[in-house]
């Protein structure tokens, strides 16, 4: 057997973060386009747009901060607090992980 | 913000156990009936037989018996093996998620 694990984190009872949500946002930071990142997550914008606004509702702070024109128009980039959560979640998520199966190791007496 | 965590054991890609099958089990152990187990769990019987027969398949070993007759019918019993899976998995998931807890708080700087 092995374990399997879905992590995420709520606030006041809504997804603040996951995996998932963490990629998008690095997408933006990586391409400076919400578009882009929409692409790359194969999510139409609309969508992508709709789950970053959902998580600064639910989290209480702005994730990206979109700038105006010049040549080749706009860039998008994440705020401070959102490069600091999607620097944190992978190091939560694989650290959590590990945990879970030293623990099944521990308790099963199988390795994971 | 706080952590939630979803856990259940694989074995070759299909799901071997969960939460949600170790109460099924339980209650198989609790009342001698699947039959009450099933009412116990809002499943049909079809569905509980379903889920027990799919978990025996997964992971490869018999979970339940049936006792023929006497008076007032017979009794399903759980093996040996169902018994210890049923006592470890609580306790892998307790653990499982206080580690996940701890290791929150420890990236993020905040109380799970």
């Amino acid at each position: 057997m092995e374990p399997r694990i879905k992590l995420w984190l709520e606030k006041d009872g809504g997804v603040a973060l996951s995996g998932y949500r963490v990629r998008l946002l690095k997408h933006v930071a990586d391409t400076g386009s919400l578009a882009e990142a929409a692409r790359r997550m194969g999510l139409s914008y609309r969508r992508a747009w709709g789950k970053v606004k959902e998580m600064e509702t639910n989290l209480g702070v702005r994730l990206v901060r979109s700038e105006a024109g010049g040549p080749g128009g706009g860039r998008t980039r994440l705020t401070p607090e959102a490069e600091r959560l999607v620097a944190l979640y992978p190091r939560f998520e694989a650290a959590a992980e590990k945990e879970v199966r030293r623990r099944f190791s521990k308790v099963f007496g199988e390795k994971a």
